[in-house]
């Protein structure tokens, strides 16, 4: 039988992008960023204002997506479901066009078990084409013809048209265990 | 009413890379490349058994993707059907990771009016979702789930599976001409 297919998304799911904006912004400005008022924004809304244009500034920065965390359990889940299903990674890197090599090199890195014929670097995700869809944005998910997964992150707390997975494990209960 | 998407292919459909694969080729080994002889076959198949891996090695350089001649017509027609399209750059990137930047520079040089959420690096093209897809290459087009359209290459010159495109002007025809 066919594998069915599963799109993963990059940022905020494998790679701890927001972890890595905080401890810069941390660190230039000495200011702590206070993790409730996080909840239901992003970053770039929750810092002083004048210091929003930072928040891009470090997206923007070659080596930003380079050494990005993965996300606690991803990799043993993403294996244990390379396995069973088809897995692609789709990540809206066209935005930062300076992430391209390093999300390319990340993921060789951390995530060699899956072939770059499955890595998709795109910016519109309506033009992939899966049965699910693990994703932080609802943008991503609203058009996505298959089934869409919320993976929750700060910024996404309120939205609730999506089933929600809070973390890895959630993934795998998701995935594995009924298999 | 939504628009149709069209994807369509870079290398052999919008960027002439055979043309600077025989020139680099040319240039080095002081041979000529019959035309003739490339019907039916990729280039690394009729050059000089001992000089294959040129072809792959000129691929690999970091800048081969970045002065490509833009294959005649695509530039006029792919304006006129951006109008009527929603219109998807799709490359097979993700063998030759030195061409990410270049082919990302190559667009917004040659086509700056497709916006870069709609470009798509990607490798096995079954993750693509679309109604129309435009491509040199069979292995592409056998497994689109919208109607696939066979864009001439010398390589692809005994392939009868598809509808085939000879160059821009048909491609004109097949998508402009009754609306």
């Amino acid at each position: 039988m066919k594998k069915k297919r599963v799109a993963i998304d990059m940022d905020e799911v494998m790679a701890d992008a927001l972890g890595k904006l905080i401890r810069l912004y941390e660190d230039e400005y000495q200011l702590p960023v206070d993790q409730d008022e996080l909840v239901g924004h992003y970053l770039d809304e929750v810092v002083h204002p004048d210091h929003r244009s930072a928040i891009r500034r470090y997206l923007f920065t070659e080596d930003f997506f380079e050494d990005l965390d993965v996300m606690p359990g991803s990799q043993d889940v993403v294996r244990q479901m390379h396995e069973r299903y088809e897995i692609f990674i789709v990540t809206a890197a066209m935005e930062f066009p300076g992430s391209l090599r390093p999300k390319y090199r990340w993921l060789q890195q951390h995530f060699s078990f899956i072939p770059w014929s499955h890595y998709v670097f795109c910016g519109d995700k309506s033009i992939i084409q899966a049965d699910f869809l693990i994703d932080d944005h609802a943008k991503n998910l609203v058009n996505f013809s298959g089934e869409p997964l919320l993976f929750s992150s700060p910024h996404n707390a309120n939205e609730t048209r999506f089933t929600r997975l809070n973390n890895w494990q959630e993934v795998s209960q998701y995935f594995l265990s009924d298999q």
